[in-house]
């Protein structure tokens, strides 16, 4: 079974300046690996609306799902809502169903829901909201692309809101042997192995801890027993 | 003065599965923008040839430099030289130069010179070497492209051997201003900001911190002075 492809695309120039460390590309990795989706490409590109529509534009056409993190908010330069628009060549506007979430929630804190704020009710035509439990302006899906906020706890609670709609695989299991010898000397073990197991993948990702060389190896594959009888092997071989 | 523009690649399924966290286009970020280059794109791709030919060749010609990271190394998954050279139609093979550098290497620590690590002095026609004080196997630069390693240590090594070896611009100055105000009340004194000082970028960044929010505003330019003025300005329209 093939599992469905991911993309991410992530929206900021914060990020590509090195003011900020991106933590949600990290965080999707992980939920989409357990939920047997593969995510197969990451994008990081700056608050330009060139940029993000040439991005989705691409990314749709490639993968059967997008994931996008940053540039929805109230302020002048959060353009993602309506490069995603331009996107799919659909108009924008303030949608009355997110205007009413907007407008409950800040009745609710005693907050003026000012023009700023409005903006975070401007939808795609077509789009359907995504629920967002903590600061309540929504995200929305577009076709095959989801777009969510930057803040890492409100990404979080957005991607919780949208995995369990979609169609997932087998999800992806892996077993690691952490060997304290370089990558040079287990590359030709782990070459035999990878022709005698063509439906697993194996890694090898070499560290450098307090000065000692080593190198973690992973076995990844859907099917839990034939990892095991790899891991098995793979212990014998470089353990010789 | 526009500065010179710049994309990283990283390249590995490791990322991608979300076992590891990146942290070399952090560390390249802040080094770029130290030294005058604009990061202004970043993709992350699998241990896929097709992939990485076709994502070497559009940044190549999208930006004045690339640094890749990850996928040089001695084991069957390491195929990032072989398609740079593919991308690049130039044949790759063992080089003297390199593998002198592996020989006295390896001499030195008394560890075997196999085919396997030997693979690490596999060069790219026309590269020049990109000198890695840590493990010796070096990286390379074809054309605008700088490919280096994935272990961060090794990583950071060769970013500090290109980087003065390329010309920057004016480094991109910032201040930051932390308001206790929700990013929806300083939309609108930031919009005026931004079109009183064309030649600045304003971001604001909402933080949601132990429960409260608030925004982080940051002010860039080249010129120390301007921002300087746009601070001040700032300071006061939103203690207001």
């Amino acid at each position: 079974m093939i599992n469905p492809t991911a993309a991410m695309l992530v929206i900021g120039d914060e990020i590509l300046s090195g003011r900020t460390r991106d933590s949600n590309m990290h965080h999707l990795a992980g939920e989409l690996t357990k939920h047997g989706i593969t995510l197969a490409e990451a994008r990081f590109v700056a608050d330009d609306p060139d940029a993000i529509v040439a991005s989705v534009r691409a990314l749709s056409q490639g993968y059967d799902h997008v994931f996008t993190s940053g540039g929805i908010g109230p302020t002048h330069d959060d353009i993602t809502a309506d490069s995603i628009a331009a996107a799919f060549g659909v108009s924008i506007d303030v949608r009355a169903d997110a205007r009413a979430l907007l407008e409950a929630h800040y009745a609710r804190t005693g907050t003026e829901l000012n023009d700023a704020r409005l903006r975070m009710a401007r939808i795609p035509a077509g789009a359907t909201l995504i629920d967002n439990p903590i600061s309540i302006a929504p995200g929305f899906t577009i076709e095959n692309v989801h777009v969510m906020a930057g803040v890492p706890t409100i990404f979080e609670a957005m991607v919780a809101s949208v995995l369990p709609t979609l169609t997932g695989g087998a999800p992806l299991l892996s077993q690691s042997l952490r060997v304290e010898r370089g990558e040079g000397e287990i590359a030709a073990p782990l070459g035999q192995l990878a022709k005698d197991f063509p439906d697993l993948s194996f890694g090898s990702y070499p560290f450098n801890h307090n000065g000692a060389f080593g190198t973690n190896i992973v076995v990844r594959g859907q099917d839990g027993a034939k990892v095991d009888v790899a891991m098995t092997e793979l212990a014998r071989m470089v353990q010789q």
